[in-house]
Protein backbone atom coordinates (compact mmCIF):
# COMPACT_ATOMS: atom_id res chain seq x y z
CA UNK A 1 0.00 0.00 0.00
CA UNK A 2 1.72 3.02 -1.32
CA UNK A 3 0.69 6.58 -0.10
CA UNK A 4 -0.42 9.00 -2.87
CA UNK A 5 2.91 11.05 -3.79
CA UNK A 6 2.24 14.03 -5.83
CA UNK A 7 2.89 12.08 -8.84
CA UNK A 8 -0.24 10.35 -8.15
CA UNK A 9 -2.62 13.13 -9.23
CA UNK A 10 -0.51 14.12 -12.43
CA UNK A 11 0.37 12.64 -15.89
CA UNK A 12 -3.32 11.39 -16.21
CA UNK A 13 -4.46 8.00 -15.09
CA UNK A 14 -3.07 6.91 -11.34
CA UNK A 15 -1.18 3.83 -11.13
CA UNK A 16 -2.78 0.29 -9.96
CA UNK A 17 -0.42 1.44 -6.71
CA UNK A 18 -2.42 4.20 -6.26
CA UNK A 19 -5.87 2.52 -6.76
CA UNK A 20 -6.01 2.70 -2.90
CA UNK A 21 -5.21 5.04 -0.09
CA UNK A 22 -4.58 3.92 3.54
CA UNK A 23 -6.68 5.04 6.45
CA UNK A 24 -4.88 7.90 8.16
CA UNK A 25 -2.92 8.80 5.04
CA UNK A 26 -3.42 11.54 2.15
CA UNK A 27 -2.38 15.47 2.53
CA UNK A 28 -3.17 17.33 5.70
CA UNK A 29 -4.19 20.61 6.01
CA UNK A 30 -5.42 23.22 8.67
CA UNK A 31 -7.82 25.28 7.14
CA UNK A 32 -8.94 27.67 9.87
CA UNK A 33 -7.74 26.84 13.44
CA UNK A 34 -9.46 23.17 14.23
CA UNK A 35 -10.28 22.27 11.33
CA UNK A 36 -8.22 19.68 9.61
CA UNK A 37 -8.37 18.58 5.90
CA UNK A 38 -7.44 15.08 5.02
CA UNK A 39 -7.25 14.83 0.98
CA UNK A 40 -6.58 12.73 -1.70
CA UNK A 41 -7.14 13.65 -5.29
CA UNK A 42 -8.27 11.37 -8.65
CA UNK A 43 -7.94 13.26 -12.09
CA UNK A 44 -11.37 15.49 -11.22
CA UNK A 45 -12.58 14.40 -8.36
CA UNK A 46 -11.18 14.77 -4.91
CA UNK A 47 -12.20 13.09 -1.57
CA UNK A 48 -11.52 14.89 2.06
CA UNK A 49 -12.07 14.03 5.20
CA UNK A 50 -12.46 16.62 7.47
CA UNK A 51 -12.21 16.90 11.50
CA UNK A 52 -13.86 19.90 13.29
CA UNK A 53 -12.81 20.69 17.00
CA UNK A 54 -15.86 21.61 19.03
CA UNK A 55 -16.64 25.40 18.33
CA UNK A 56 -14.30 25.60 15.26
CA UNK A 57 -15.53 27.27 12.63
CA UNK A 58 -15.00 27.71 8.64
CA UNK A 59 -15.49 31.44 8.28
CA UNK A 60 -17.45 32.68 4.97
CA UNK A 61 -15.87 31.90 1.88
CA UNK A 62 -16.55 30.77 -1.56
CA UNK A 63 -14.30 28.78 -4.70
CA UNK A 64 -15.38 28.28 -7.92
CA UNK A 65 -14.95 24.35 -7.50
CA UNK A 66 -18.16 22.44 -6.73
CA UNK A 67 -18.61 21.04 -3.37
CA UNK A 68 -20.91 18.18 -1.67
CA UNK A 69 -20.74 16.60 1.76
CA UNK A 70 -22.00 14.58 4.52
CA UNK A 71 -21.69 14.45 8.30
CA UNK A 72 -20.63 11.28 10.06
CA UNK A 73 -20.28 12.72 13.52
CA UNK A 74 -21.46 15.79 15.81
CA UNK A 75 -23.48 18.35 14.47
CA UNK A 76 -22.90 21.28 12.77
CA UNK A 77 -24.69 24.99 11.90
CA UNK A 78 -24.16 25.10 7.93
CA UNK A 79 -24.71 28.21 6.03
CA UNK A 80 -25.00 28.30 2.25
CA UNK A 81 -25.88 31.80 0.35
CA UNK A 82 -27.75 32.72 4.14
CA UNK A 83 -29.59 29.71 4.29
CA UNK A 84 -28.76 27.99 7.49
CA UNK A 85 -29.66 24.83 8.51
CA UNK A 86 -28.41 22.64 11.70
CA UNK A 87 -26.96 19.10 10.48
CA UNK A 88 -26.47 15.69 12.45
CA UNK A 89 -25.16 12.93 11.06
CA UNK A 90 -25.90 11.32 7.77
CA UNK A 91 -27.45 15.01 6.54
CA UNK A 92 -25.54 16.28 3.40
CA UNK A 93 -25.10 19.28 1.47
CA UNK A 94 -24.19 20.46 -2.08
CA UNK A 95 -22.73 24.08 -2.84
CA UNK A 96 -22.53 25.11 -6.44
CA UNK A 97 -19.15 26.68 -7.20
CA UNK A 98 -19.09 30.29 -6.34
CA UNK A 99 -21.59 30.12 -3.69
CA UNK A 100 -20.57 31.60 -0.22
CA UNK A 101 -20.64 29.19 2.52
CA UNK A 102 -19.56 28.73 6.36
CA UNK A 103 -19.90 26.00 9.11
CA UNK A 104 -19.75 26.24 12.84
CA UNK A 105 -19.03 23.20 14.71
CA UNK A 106 -20.87 23.20 18.00
CA UNK A 107 -20.22 21.21 21.41
CA UNK A 108 -18.49 18.58 20.29
CA UNK A 109 -15.78 17.50 17.77
CA UNK A 110 -17.05 16.76 14.00
CA UNK A 111 -16.30 14.51 11.54
CA UNK A 112 -17.39 14.92 7.74
CA UNK A 113 -16.89 14.42 4.48
CA UNK A 114 -16.32 16.66 1.83
CA UNK A 115 -15.56 16.21 -1.96
CA UNK A 116 -15.01 18.89 -4.54
CA UNK A 117 -14.92 18.83 -8.41
CA UNK A 118 -12.53 19.70 -9.76
CA UNK A 119 -9.78 18.74 -7.11
CA UNK A 120 -8.35 22.01 -5.38
CA UNK A 121 -4.98 22.21 -6.10
CA UNK A 122 -4.78 24.09 -2.71
CA UNK A 123 -5.51 20.88 -0.92
CA UNK A 124 -3.03 18.84 -2.64
CA UNK B 1 -35.73 20.56 4.47
CA UNK B 2 -36.88 19.30 0.85
CA UNK B 3 -36.29 15.95 -0.14
CA UNK B 4 -34.42 16.56 -3.51
CA UNK B 5 -36.96 15.69 -6.23
CA UNK B 6 -35.78 15.46 -10.17
CA UNK B 7 -36.12 18.60 -10.65
CA UNK B 8 -33.53 19.59 -8.07
CA UNK B 9 -30.85 17.89 -10.58
CA UNK B 10 -31.74 19.57 -13.86
CA UNK B 11 -31.70 23.55 -14.91
CA UNK B 12 -28.70 24.32 -13.47
CA UNK B 13 -28.06 25.25 -9.61
CA UNK B 14 -29.72 23.68 -7.01
CA UNK B 15 -32.45 26.16 -5.27
CA UNK B 16 -31.71 27.40 -1.58
CA UNK B 17 -33.60 24.49 -0.76
CA UNK B 18 -31.97 21.52 -2.07
CA UNK B 19 -28.79 22.95 -0.88
CA UNK B 20 -29.17 20.40 1.91
CA UNK B 21 -30.74 16.81 1.98
CA UNK B 22 -31.35 15.05 5.14
CA UNK B 23 -30.04 12.02 6.79
CA UNK B 24 -31.65 8.86 5.09
CA UNK B 25 -33.55 11.00 2.12
CA UNK B 26 -32.04 10.76 -1.24
CA UNK B 27 -32.67 8.12 -4.28
CA UNK B 28 -32.36 4.35 -3.43
CA UNK B 29 -31.60 2.03 -5.75
CA UNK B 30 -30.55 -1.75 -4.83
CA UNK B 31 -27.65 -2.46 -7.49
CA UNK B 32 -26.85 -5.91 -6.65
CA UNK B 33 -28.04 -8.07 -4.07
CA UNK B 34 -27.90 -7.20 -0.91
CA UNK B 35 -26.28 -3.96 -1.91
CA UNK B 36 -28.05 -0.64 -1.67
CA UNK B 37 -27.02 2.63 -2.78
CA UNK B 38 -28.43 5.90 -1.98
CA UNK B 39 -27.45 9.16 -3.84
CA UNK B 40 -27.62 12.85 -3.97
CA UNK B 41 -27.08 14.91 -7.19
CA UNK B 42 -25.07 18.17 -7.50
CA UNK B 43 -24.36 19.30 -10.98
CA UNK B 44 -21.50 17.63 -11.70
CA UNK B 45 -21.13 15.78 -8.62
CA UNK B 46 -22.94 12.50 -7.21
CA UNK B 47 -23.06 12.02 -3.38
CA UNK B 48 -23.98 8.24 -2.02
CA UNK B 49 -24.23 5.79 0.78
CA UNK B 50 -23.65 2.59 0.06
CA UNK B 51 -24.91 0.01 2.44
CA UNK B 52 -23.87 -4.26 1.83
CA UNK B 53 -25.21 -6.73 3.69
CA UNK B 54 -22.54 -9.10 4.78
CA UNK B 55 -21.17 -11.75 2.23
CA UNK B 56 -22.79 -9.56 -0.37
CA UNK B 57 -20.71 -8.72 -3.69
CA UNK B 58 -20.78 -5.88 -6.34
CA UNK B 59 -19.73 -7.79 -9.42
CA UNK B 60 -16.84 -6.97 -12.10
CA UNK B 61 -18.03 -4.10 -14.04
CA UNK B 62 -16.84 -0.42 -14.99
CA UNK B 63 -18.36 3.11 -16.30
CA UNK B 64 -17.13 5.88 -17.61
CA UNK B 65 -17.31 8.22 -14.67
CA UNK B 66 -14.94 8.14 -12.61
CA UNK B 67 -15.26 6.71 -8.84
CA UNK B 68 -14.20 7.90 -5.44
CA UNK B 69 -14.82 6.27 -1.75
CA UNK B 70 -14.29 5.75 1.95
CA UNK B 71 -15.32 2.69 3.85
CA UNK B 72 -17.06 3.75 7.35
CA UNK B 73 -17.76 0.64 8.46
CA UNK B 74 -17.20 -2.91 7.92
CA UNK B 75 -14.41 -4.41 6.10
CA UNK B 76 -14.44 -4.96 1.88
CA UNK B 77 -12.21 -7.30 -0.21
CA UNK B 78 -12.42 -4.35 -2.96
CA UNK B 79 -10.47 -5.37 -6.81
CA UNK B 80 -9.49 -2.45 -8.90
CA UNK B 81 -8.04 -3.34 -12.46
CA UNK B 82 -7.09 -7.05 -10.97
CA UNK B 83 -5.44 -5.37 -7.68
CA UNK B 84 -7.46 -6.64 -4.75
CA UNK B 85 -6.77 -4.87 -1.18
CA UNK B 86 -8.36 -5.57 1.95
CA UNK B 87 -9.75 -2.67 3.44
CA UNK B 88 -11.02 -1.60 6.64
CA UNK B 89 -13.15 1.89 8.17
CA UNK B 90 -11.24 4.78 6.88
CA UNK B 91 -9.69 3.33 3.86
CA UNK B 92 -10.43 4.91 0.33
CA UNK B 93 -10.21 4.16 -3.18
CA UNK B 94 -10.48 5.96 -6.37
CA UNK B 95 -10.95 4.51 -9.95
CA UNK B 96 -10.37 6.22 -13.21
CA UNK B 97 -13.42 5.67 -15.86
CA UNK B 98 -13.45 2.95 -17.35
CA UNK B 99 -11.54 0.68 -14.69
CA UNK B 100 -12.86 -2.57 -13.98
CA UNK B 101 -13.88 -3.45 -10.29
CA UNK B 102 -15.40 -5.46 -7.96
CA UNK B 103 -16.45 -5.67 -4.51
CA UNK B 104 -16.96 -8.37 -2.12
CA UNK B 105 -18.43 -7.82 1.75
CA UNK B 106 -17.14 -10.30 4.42
CA UNK B 107 -18.69 -11.41 7.30
CA UNK B 108 -20.71 -8.29 8.76
CA UNK B 109 -22.36 -5.65 7.21
CA UNK B 110 -20.45 -2.58 5.39
CA UNK B 111 -21.16 1.51 5.11
CA UNK B 112 -19.19 3.28 2.51
CA UNK B 113 -19.42 6.25 0.64
CA UNK B 114 -19.29 6.49 -3.10
CA UNK B 115 -18.65 9.70 -5.09
CA UNK B 116 -19.00 9.68 -9.20
CA UNK B 117 -18.29 12.69 -11.62
CA UNK B 118 -20.09 13.27 -13.45
CA UNK B 119 -23.31 12.28 -12.20
CA UNK B 120 -24.77 8.79 -13.13
CA UNK B 121 -27.81 9.42 -14.40
CA UNK B 122 -28.89 5.82 -13.82
CA UNK B 123 -28.23 6.27 -10.12
CA UNK B 124 -30.62 9.28 -9.96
Amino acid sequence: MTSPGPGANQGGLPSPESYFIPAGSGSRHTIFPGVEIRTAAGTNLMLSVVHLEPESVVLDHSHPHEQMGILLEGRLEFTVAGVTHLLGPGDMWRIPGGVVHRVQALDQPAIAIDVFHPIREDYL
